[in-house]
C-alpha cells in the first residue's frame, strides 16, 4: 500500500493533462489513488483534478482503472465459503426507500444469500442503518467474521460498512462533499461500484432513482449513470442490473425510520403499499436471476411467510428485538385537504426536506436523528380526496420543528379535478 | 480585512454555481477573496474554485470586482506627491527579455516617473531582478519610503514588489501554481493588474509576449489576455494600453543574468541589437503617451545619453556599482553551424530551456540562479551563416550543465537557403 515501488509522476502535470482533455495512463491512475490515500497529493490537487474530471469525464479505460485502484487500497471480502451464490442491491437513495429492509430476507428466503453493506442517512434521503436502529436493541456494527457467520446462518445481513473497503473512497467521498465535486457521473459510479465490487458479491442490482427527491434529476442522467456503473460491475465479473426507479413521488406511506421499519414488516407480513411490494419483487427477481435462480418467484415466498422468518432471526443476531414496540413521537401534526378532487402530485423532495427537519435526518454526519420522527402520507397520486380529509400526519419530538416542516409541504400535494395518468414505479431495466 | 462584518456564504453554494456557469455576485466575490485571505475558507475549496473559473470563466463584471477585492486586502500606493505623471510596464515573460532595464531609465530621462515594482524568474523565463543582482553590489528590497525617495530625486526604481500589495494574489497564485490552474485568462489578468493597479501608476503599458517561449502560444489568447487587462486598467482610472510582441524568437542576442545586463547597457549606450532597441522604443512611446507626454521622442533622448545617466544613478541608489565588471561564467561551450544558408527560425522556448538548464533561471523559487550562466546566439533568423560559424556559445559555472543544455538547443536552430520573411517586433496594439 506504499507507493516507493512504483511510477511517479508530478500531480501537476496529471491535472493539466486533465483538463485539458488528455486520458490518464494506467500507471497514472494507480499512482494518484495510492498516493493520495497515503496523503502524498495535497487535497487542494487532488479536488482541483477532481474538478477537472466534472467538466471532461473519464473514459471507460480511465474509469475502470480508477475503480480498481480504490479497490486495491483495502480488502476484498470473499464470499466462496458459504456455498451459496451472493447477490446485492445499491440503491442511488430516494425518499421513504425502505426497501432494502422487506428485500434482503426475501432473496435469502430464496436461497441466495444478501451480505447488504449499508450506510447512514444525510440531507433528505433517509439512511438503512438509521431505521433499523429505530429497533430496540438493534446494532449496526459487526466484524467480518460475524458478518460472515450471520450470512452462513441466517442468508442476510444488513450492517455499517468497514472502514476496510475502497478507504481511498472514503477520503475521496469526504473531499468531494465539500469541493462541490459530488455531481460528477464517473465519480459516482466509481464511488459506489468500488465498495460493491470490494464487497464480493456475486450478482449486483442497482436501483436507480429518477426525479425530484433523487440525485439524478432525469432520466437520460439516471440511465447514463446506470449504464456506467452496469458496464463497472460486469467488467469486474459481477453480473450487474440497473432497474430505474421513479422518484418524482416518494415511495410507500411513510419517511422516518421507526415509520419506515413499521411499513417494511408490514410488507413482509403479506400486505404494505402496493409501490414498495412492487419494487421489492422486482428487485429480489433481478437479484435471483443475477444469482442463477431466476426459476424461483419471490412472490410465492412473500406470501409463504419465510421473508418474515429470515426477517426476524436477522434482527434477533444483531440483537435486536423484532417483537419490540416501536418508538411512536410524542408530537404530531394533521394536514388536512383543502378541497375535493384527486391527488395529483406528491413531490418526493418536499416530503423527504419535511422529514429531515422533522429530525427523521441529519444535516451533519455526527448528528443524532429521532426514531420516530417523520411524514406519513395519506393519499398518493391518484387517490380521491374530499375536502377535510387528513392528507399528513407529521411526527417529531421537538414541535418546533412542525413549522418548517409545514413549509415543505405546503406545496408538496396538488389536488385536481381530473384522475391523473398512473406512473409506473419501474421506468426501464438497464443490463 | 476582517470578514465578521459581511454578508457569509456557503462555499460549497458558490463553487457549485460558478462550476454550473452561474456568475457570482459582488457580495459573493468580495466574500470569496477576503475569507479565502484570512484562512476562512480552504486550499481544497479555493483550487476546486479556480477550476471551475478555469472552464467557466468570469464575467467582466466578475473579473472587476475579483481584481478589485484582491486589491482591498492589501495596501495601496500613491505617487501623487511626486509631482510627475508615472507610467509602469508589465512583461507577461519571455526569453531574453531584459526591456524593463533600459526602458525605465529611459522613460525616467524624459520626465515620466517609472515605478517598476517587479519579481524573480522561474521555469525558462528570466526575472528582472535576477538580472540585476548580477551587478555587484545591487539590492532588490527596498521599503516604501525609500523607493518613493529615489523615485523622487532619479526618476525610475526597479524593485522587489513588497508583500503588501494584493497579499490575496500572493495565496491564490502560490495555490494555482500546484493546482493546474495558472492557465486561466481571468486568473492570469487579474493576478496581474491587482497589483498593478494598487502600485498607483497613472499610466500603464503591457507587453503581450506571443510564441513558443512565451506563456500565450496563439495570437488570440494573447489578445484576449490583453483585451481583459487593458479592460482592468482603464475602468480602475489607470491609462492602459497593450502591445503584443513576438516571443517565437528571444529578445537580442543573449539570455542569462550578467548576459543581459550588458546587452542592456549597450543599449543605453546607443548600440545593443536592433529589436531590443526597436522594442524598448516602442513601450516608451506608449509609456509616454499614457503619462501626457507624447510629444517627447524617445529616440532622441536615449541618443543624447540622459538614460545612461539615469541608469548609473538609479543602480547607484540601490548600492550596485555600475562600472563594476559584471560576473562571467567559468566554463564556456561554442556551437558551430553544420551548413551554409540563411538562419530561418530561432526557437525562444528551447533557448529558455537550455539558460534555465546551465543555471540562469530556477526550478523552485528558493534556488539560486548563476549570474554568468546563460546562451549567446550569434546569428538571429535572416541572418546568413557559413558551416563552422558560431552559432551559440553557452556559459555556466557547471559543466555537467552543457549535456542537457546541449540537447535542447539541438533542433532550436534551422538553417535553409532561402532568406526567410521578416517577422516584425510588436504584432499588434491594443487600447
Amino acid at each position: 500500500m506504499n507507493t516507493s515501488d512504483m511510477a511517479r509522476f508530478d500531480t501537476v502535470d496529471l491535472i493539466r493533462a486533465k483538463r485539458d482533455g488528455d486520458a490518464l495512463t494506467d500507471p497514472q491512475i494507480d499512482w494518484l489513488i495510492r498516493a493520495y490515500t497515503a496523503g502524498q497529493i495535497a487535497d487542494e490537487q487532488m479536488s482541483a483534478l477532481a474538478m477537472a474530471i466534472f467538466f471532461n469525464g473519464l473514459e471507460p479505460r480511465e474509469l475502470r482503472r480508477w475503480t480498481a485502484a480504490m479497490i486495491d487500497t483495502g480488502e476484498r471480502l470473499n464470499f466462496a465459503s458459504l456455498g451459496r451464490p451472493t447477490a446485492d442491491k445499491h440503491s442511488t437513495g430516494g425518499v421513504g426507500d425502505k426497501i432494502t429492509l422487506p428485500l434482503a430476507p426475501l432473496v435469502a428466503a430464496c436461497g441466495v444469500a444478501v451480505p447488504q453493506l449499508s450506510g447512514r442517512g444525510l440531507g433528505h434521503t433517509g439512511g438503512t442503518l438509521d431505521k433499523l436502529e429505530s429497533i430496540p436493541g438493534w446494532q449496526a456494527a459487526l466484524t467480518n467474521e460475524r458478518m460472515l457467520a450471520i450470512l452462513d446462518q441466517i442468508g442476510a445481513v444488513i450492517c455499517a460498512a468497514g472502514t476496510g473497503l475502497a478507504p481511498a473512497d472514503k477520503k475521496l467521498y469526504a473531499l468531494r462533499d465539500v469541493t462541490g465535486t459530488v455531481e460528477s457521473i464517473p465519480l459516482i459510479a466509481s464511488s459506489i461500484m468500488s465498495k460493491k465490487i470490494a464487497e464480493g458479491t456475486g450478482a449486483l442490482v442497482l436501483d436507480v432513482k429518477v426525479g425530484s427527491g433523487a440525485f439524478m434529476k432525469t432520466t437520460e442522467q439516471a440511465a447514463e449513470l446506470a449504464r456506467t456503473m452496469v458496464g463497472l460491475g460486469t467488467d469486474a465479473g459481477v453480473r450487474t442490473t440497473a432497474l430505474l426507479t421513479d422518484m418524482a413521488t416518494p415511495l410507500g406511506r411513510t419517511a422516518g425510520n421507526a415509520l419506515e421499519v413499521r411499513e417494511s414488516v408490514e410488507v413482509l407480513a403479506g400486505g404494505g403499499p402496493a409501490d414498495v411490494v412492487e419494487l421489492t419483487l422486482a428487485l429480489a427477481r433481478e437479484m435471483l436471476a443475477g444469482a442463477g435462480r431466476g426459476d424461483i418467484d419471490p412472490a410465492d415466498v412473500l406470501a409463504s411467510g419465510k421473508a418474515m422468518d429470515v426477517w426476524r432471526a436477522m434482527i434477533t443476531a444483531q440483537s435486536g428485538d423484532p417483537d419490540a414496540a416501536l418508538p411512536v413521537a410524542s408530537h404530531t401534526e394533521v394536514v388536512r385537504a383543502d378541497r375535493d378532487g384527486y391527488a395529483q402530485t406528491l413531490d418526493a423532495l418536499s416530503v423527504g426536506l419535511a422529514a429531515w427537519r422533522l429530525g427523521a435526518g441529519r444535516a451533519r454526519k455526527e448528528d443524532p436523528v429521532q426514531a420516530g420522527a417523520g411524514v406519513e402520507w395519506h393519499v398518493r397520486p391518484g387517490d380521491a380526496v374530499r375536502r377535510g380529509d387528513p392528507v399528513f400526519t407529521l411526527h417529531t419530538d421537538t414541535p418546533v420543528r412542525f413549522e418548517p416542516a409545514l413549509a415543505d409541504l405546503a406545496d408538496a400535494l396538488t389536488i385536481g379535478d381530473e384522475l391523473p395518468a398512473a406512473t409506473p414505479v419501474v421506468l426501464a431495466r438497464i443490463g
